[in-house]
């Protein structure tokens, strides 16, 4: 593809998307539309779940009139890639010295420990933002701290230690894919 | 667990559901539950994909007022079964001659199609609800119907063919992780 003034205009593009503090769940998004339009992955976020409680019929379309979110049962992303099932959940922290782990919920843990179970390839991806820095951890450090540790949350050195640094490009934005690759082929 | 009443109980439980004409949606269901307590497989039905246009807090909770349902791009159900990805679509028919091709979108075929590109395992679960029988049928041979056929619908015929038949049993009441096995493992 030609653009005019070339290369600058891609640097151009990659310093305003890094100025405009896209959020990871975009950036993710963006990443997965990449790896399914170049034949790479495929990987989908979920649909929020909810629990609808009234409809209704307009001229063309029905309409949910009442409805609440529920809590998800399991991980936000999930797909495949070179036939194996791969299974995360993003989560952004303002936080600067470590990751809350009441952003991960109980059952999304189970989730990740069923999968890792059945041999599927489980991680969770975590951005601190005023650190503009952004973790691949394996879901197997993610549960073997919360077995070892009564702490609450995960000190940022522990992801710098034992996660993978996911640096923002251009095109994918994150390429975790890149991570898995390394780690699982 | 204790019933009153034994193995009784159990066998009228096994008739009323097949009297209550369960839907596959259902049924489907309650074989994922039954897959994920047993650790055989992890699949999930994915939520239903909405654009949410207003929202409101009363006390407890964020309610939705407005939403619209959105077309899904994937297929309902993907999951892990032996470390590989494994991804479905399950539709009920009434009509008793052939299924009718409109059940399933564009972007959900082509969605089975990159899938099996990337080595996973896709298929439709189909069920006959006059006739009271449900088949499995592998994603390939439903692409290739439909890229070898100008008709609307497939006949009955090439389910009992080609398909496998899913006998209805109690527990899990559609066992389709048995020939997902049988075919791939």
């Amino acid at each position: 593809m030609h653009y005019p003034g070339g290369a600058k205009t891609i640097n151009n593009k990659y310093i305003t998307y890094g100025n405009r503090g896209m959020s990871l769940e975009d950036d993710l998004n963006h990443s997965n539309n990449y790896y399914l339009n170049h034949d790479i992955a495929v990987v989908h976020k979920k649909p929020t779940p909810i629990c609808i409680r009234k409809v209704s019929y307009n001229e063309k379309n029905k309409v949910i009139n009442d409805a609440l979110f529920k809590n998800p049962s399991t991980t936000d992303y999930n797909g495949i890639y070179k036939g194996k099932y791969i299974d995360f959940e993003a989560k952004e922290t303002k936080n600067k010295t470590c990751f809350p782990l009441s952003n991960i919920h109980e059952h999304q843990i189970n989730h990740l420990k069923k999968i890792l179970y059945h041999g599927g390839i489980a991680f969770i991806i975590v951005r601190f933002i005023s650190l503009n820095k952004t973790y691949y951890l394996g879901a197997d450090l993610l549960i073997k701290f919360k077995e070892n540790n009564n702490r609450k949350s995960i000190p940022f050195d522990f992801f710098h230690e034992n996660g993978y640094l996911l640096l923002e490009g251009y095109s994918p934005r994150i390429d975790y894919i890149k991570i898995v690759d390394k780690l699982f082929f």
